[in-house]
């Protein structure tokens, strides 16, 4: 039986390694010397602290003193750096990213420019072009999960795949012919093509992106909730972002936008729902009782001068609450270190209370929140044992991080994305000391400027 | 008559060497192939632009074509870079990076933990390394110019000059033992001594700085102006920041504090007022026909939730107004690239707009606005010629600033003060490609570290 002699060989082999290494356990990577935010549940801080790493799992989080138990195959140096989870993006377009900075400032934004543009450019390679510069953008930035709702959403999940990522993906219906499905609502059939081809996915969770309440008809959205549940589907949604998406809701429904919603069987487990911004003391236990995820993408909703969602109120109350971008048309950035900031100080503001939202808490909704949110917490936001090895390590040389009296404050309060060195998805090193291993990142820069040199001629003989 | 015949020779061998150069004008550096954003009257933006620098000054600001004029003994080619006239912050205590991020979220800070710190902590050896921290960090944010009110300025004054800003710097005068001032009120003597020793230098403007109106007796702030009047100072001062110095004024005086230091005589071109959070629309009428200069540090003030100041208003009406960061144990961070965001976004939502306070004005306020607060603007605040040559060159590489239709968009919505790659004050080049010349850097932060170690200790055993 020589697979028994082989197996036998193997354990004898390992043995060996482990004596040879004074009985250390192998592992893949070990990381070393840094400032470790587990987010664990007593969320501790562990000075020169050590993360080991098998495959694509967390095997340990401790003290300094724990390398010693491993003979790991590579060793990353965090010394002066923070480790930590790799952050969530809960909701954004990544694809947009090539009308990235055209229509600032301008009212109507959506049926102005966002649809005429999508009208005219959207097409499967534009899709490539713009997924693959924002992926490098999350890479760069330590966000190792996110959400993502457009067209082609395939061809944005075979980015993904190429660049590492971790992602909840879902293809968009809308009640308008849409750049890849000619017919209203066609999105649902591609939707569940795009489901089977990715369901079993290690890092893709493919799902289901009805746009909003007020572009997707009330029988398509019945069809969706019911697919959803039949596939164990997770439905993508923008949700009370708009004040006249409240005012029909209300006058042809007699229902705030989450009561629609859960009217409709929406309201689940499977549910992330962006914005959130008008919504009752009722809804947040509605939204926490069934499960709901939230995604507040609070700089997108500033610039867009709509309004502060009830975050802090949503934190305290328990609904699944995590942090997003938007897309960069709505936000321009792609990274949660540029939201931390604004997350801490305008809910401060907004209760008038310079208490509230400590730094803290605001590295935890980036984290655990937003694995909470996409109802993925069960595998990534914290560092323990066990969980998914996504893994960001951010330097802490820049100026504005000297001196460094407390990890939490010096994220949210003076880092930049810039300063993140080490990203690590799945237990696969994305990018190491600034380097992007997954992405040529000067081919996808370069690809992305000649595109938008085109889409600029392009504007000038006018929209569409 | 040697000396005109020397002239002579001088005269001939200048025109040899114009002649030499195909009759080039020679100047020190000549910036190329940037897309210029001028800040002039006209707002212009130049795409592949040159600024051609000799001595101190601006000569010419021109298309790529300009270029061809000059003969410089210096060129920076800025392909692909923003170049634009340094930022201003128009409101910071620099020495208080010794602190940053010390009793963040807590409430009220100012008299729990800033003045309690200060009272055990500060020397004139910690100032000068918080400062140096702090100096470092505007250098490499592309700050070229600050107003800086605190404890030893003239440490702060010294430091400075080492690192080769410009500044108006104010000694702090309050009404209690100061720590560089054991009487109260001390610091008015200083002040004298300090603008008499600084008041010809070319780079530092030496000012009065009194604290607040809350913390200076009327008599003093009285005896100031009559001192900034006969020294044509500067004054700077915390305004209309706290709802108790409103009530208390309101109380004591039936006036605002806008309309108080009016009565007292120091609303006029020599006052800068930072915050002015809580002022009337007549306050506004007063600040803008008495020319004095109000300094928006929104980031802070958002931090501390008092508030947000009409700033947009005060901008449509005429007033004095830049951008600053406060402190650092307010706002965390010394660069202004890092207000331009806050200032676009949290003012669109403060009056339900998205099309107020576009990306343009914004970054009017960060440069032309700024020096306007500061009385500068004939000096510095735009790229003209016949102005001081304070220049900072903005890198496009990051992904976050790919594509790239719009300029102000980039800097206000996209860039991160990592993003600087040269700045220069007065022709000199303080940092260029991310290396600070002028300091050493490594050094700086090292001191700053050592210092935060000891004061991490002493707190171990609590403040006094």
């Amino acid at each position: 039986m020589p697979t028994r002699l082989h197996r036998l060989g193997l354990l004898l082999a390992a043995l060996v390694a482990a004596v040879g290494a004074g009985a250390r356990t192998p592992v893949d990577l070990l990381i070393t010397n840094g400032r470790i935010l587990t987010m664990n549940p007593a969320r501790a801080v562990i000075e020169g602290g050590a993360v080991a790493i098998q495959g694509e799992r967390i095997v340990a989080v401790g003290p300094g003193t724990l390398a010693a138990d491993y003979a790991p195959a590579r060793t990353i140096d965090a010394r002066g750096g923070i480790v930590m989870p790799g952050m969530v993006n809960a909701h954004t377009h990544l694809a947009m990213t090539v009308f990235r900075g055209l229509g600032d400032d301008v009212p109507d934004r959506l049926r102005r420019f966002i649809f005429p543009l999508e009208r005219n450019f959207v097409t499967r390679d534009v899709v490539r072009a713009g997924t693959l510069l924002g992926l490098l953008e999350l890479i760069e930035g330590g966000v190792t999960t996110f959400a993502d709702m457009y067209y082609f959403e395939d061809e944005v999940a075979r980015a993904t795949r190429e660049a590492g990522l971790r992602a909840v993906l879902g293809q968009t219906i809308v009640n308008f012919p849409a750049p890849d499905a000619p017919e209203p609502h066609g999105g649902l059939a591609l939707a569940r093509e795009f489901i089977a081809a990715y369901r079993n996915d290690p890092l893709i969770t493919p799902a289901f992106a009805p746009h909003a309440p007020y572009t997707v008809d009330r029988a398509i959205l019945r069809q969706v909730a019911e697919a959803s549940a039949a596939l164990d589907a997770p439905v993508l949604i923008h949700l009370a972002e708009m004040t006249d998406e409240v005012a029909t809701l209300r006058r042809d429904h007699h229902q705030t936008p989450v009561e629609y919603l859960d009217a409709i069987g929406l309201l689940n487990r499977r549910l992330v729902a962006a914005h959130c911004i008008f919504v009752t003391e009722s809804d947040l236990t509605l939204l926490r009782d069934r499960g709901a995820g939230v995604a507040h993408a609070l700089v997108a909703n500033l610039k867009s001068a709509k309004g502060v969602a009830p975050a802090l109120r949503m934190f305290e109350q328990g609904v699944r609450i995590g942090l997003a971008t938007d897309g960069p048309m709505s936000g321009n950035t792609l990274d949660i270190i540029g939201q931390l900031g604004y997350v801490a100080k305008v809910h401060k503001l907004d209760r008038k209370d310079r208490n509230v939202m400590p730094a803290a808490t605001v590295v935890e909704m980036a984290t655990l929140g937003g694995a909470r949110a996409l109802h993925l917490e069960d595998r990534i936001g914290s560092l323990e044992p066990g969980k998914l090895a996504d893994v960001v390590i951010v330097d802490t040389e820049s100026t504005a991080l000297v001196p460094l009296y407390d990890p939490y404050s010096a994220l949210v309060y003076a880092a930049s994305p810039r300063d993140v060195r080490t990203t690590i998805v799945h237990g696969r090193i994305l990018m190491e000391d600034r380097v992007v291993r997954t992405l040529d990142a000067p081919a996808v820069k370069a690809g992305m400027r000649a595109l938008a040199t085109r889409i600029n001629a392009a504007l000038a003989g006018g929209l569409k």
